[in-house]
């Protein structure tokens, strides 16, 4: 049993869905313990990616050149946003935006599915986190057959081509896929229904949607086969246990960041120019 | 000297500018060691405070019923992101929303000055954050004369309907004004020359604004006059210690959110109605 903290490539190569390969969900876990043996590891990891995650982040809001997006998809209870609340505990809220993605309102419904995606695209300098996104096209859309089969069909390829605009005009894009048991959303929906304070998060629709919960599997995997690309590969990340998840997660953003190298702009003033 | 933290109602005493009374700008220091004595306790009441802002903003956004917007201004290096990263540095990002406001684009100039900051008023269950806001529309629109005179007198009403608006609607406002001294700002200034880190913020443009330093103050000083209201005081913040500004923001902050009284929404879900 090691206590290393792995590498952010460790963890990329350990969840990546390969682009252009098949694949299948069955092989991927819930819960990994290989990577973060121990959780107490864990969270210091995360603590300590969180802290690197501002100083990059400030470092992009002031170059103002790039922007990260990050989309979090993932069955209810499967952790969207206790992995934004862990991940970015501390980075600056100036140059952050989450957007979560509801059910479209009339307007929305009256445009195609990705106009209210790609106002919400994030400005040069900022990371934008998508808690839901376009994905919800292809996937409640898909199951509740909320339209018809040859319209989805040609969603994941105006998927890739969207993205690979957004990827070419200066936006990296991060999307993972958070993985978890039906046993650990069963636990999960009574907690809700147990603690008070998360009683409001309860609602019984969740429950129609666990009970059509292979469907919405199947229509993962094939998001995840179809739009794992070059430009924006799927990472699959085994979520059962909320503080590997968390890690793991910390670990590809900061090494992403790091990628990207931001840097502090020279404008070239010098201060013996100015007097007052 | 006391160590004791002061009572949000203490800060607010201190800070406020009461409405309907004249305002002298003159009377305001920007540098008050009264209610903190002490940088460390300062520094550690921000954090503690910071916290319990985490924790009210989790339950106004689950309770899903108010909104509360954070107006901040002030003259440039005044300190506005500095207190936004401060303040709300623990601060989910899942229910805060910052807008910095700049120079108007055309589509914005095309409308009424209200437009783009209506859009931007936070949704219910948000911490909605303005860095500069309409205000600038009576503050550097009055000082290089790009309205004209009798356009800016009438805004000052229109500001205060609006705001009252946005009360009356669910949203609590605070406005904070970060005053410094003229000394202050060429310190930071210089050291935003030296810095590396800080260099791409200098703009040799804010020279010209320091220049106006006079007619800047004269119109701080009538906007607070004219627009502290009953539903949304001015806070004038002597802002020359940055420990102290932070310290004193946050204890208003955490004191309104807390008079707001948020609370966690019980839909009535009983765990034995569900079985799964």
């Amino acid at each position: 049993m090691s206590f290393e903290i792995p590498t952010s490539e460790d963890v990329v190569d350990a969840l990546i869905a390969k682009p252009g390969k098949s694949f299948d969900l069955k092989d991927r876990p819930t819960r990994n313990e290989d990577l973060f043996a121990d959780k107490h590891v864990a969270r210091a990891s995360t603590e300590e990616d969180a802290h690197a995650i501002n100083t990059l982040q400030d470092t992009l809001f002031a170059e103002g050149k790039q922007a990260l997006l990050v989309i979090l998809q993932g069955i209810d209870t499967a952790g969207k946003s206790g992995t934004i609340k862990s991940v970015f505990s501390v980075t600056s809220p100036l140059g952050l935006n989450v957007t979560a993605f509801k059910k479209p309102t009339g307007l929305e419904l009256e445009h195609d599915y990705l106009w209210r995606v790609h106002k919400a695209a994030p400005r040069k300098g900022f990371i934008g986190i998508f808690d839901r996104s376009h994905y919800e096209d292809v996937l409640v859309v898909k199951v509740r057959e909320l339209a018809d089969k040859d319209t989805i069909k040609r969603r994941y390829d105006q998927i890739n081509a969207f993205e690979k605009h957004l990827t070419e005009n200066g936006t990296r894009i991060l999307k993972f896929m958070l993985h978890i048991s039906k046993d650990t959303q069963a636990e999960r929906l009574r907690s809700r229904l147990e603690e008070p304070h998360k009683r409001w998060k309860f609602n019984p629709g969740d429950l129609a949607d666990r009970e059509l919960w292979d469907d919405f599997m199947d229509a993962y995997e094939t998001m995840v086969e179809k739009c794992s690309t070059d430009h924006a590969p799927w990472y699959v990340v085994p979520s059962d246990s909320k503080s590997r998840r968390n890690a793991m997660i910390a670990r590809i953003i900061r090494g992403t960041l790091e990628e990207m190298a931001p840097e502090y702009p020279d404008p070239g003033w010098k201060s013996e120019d100015y007097n007052f």
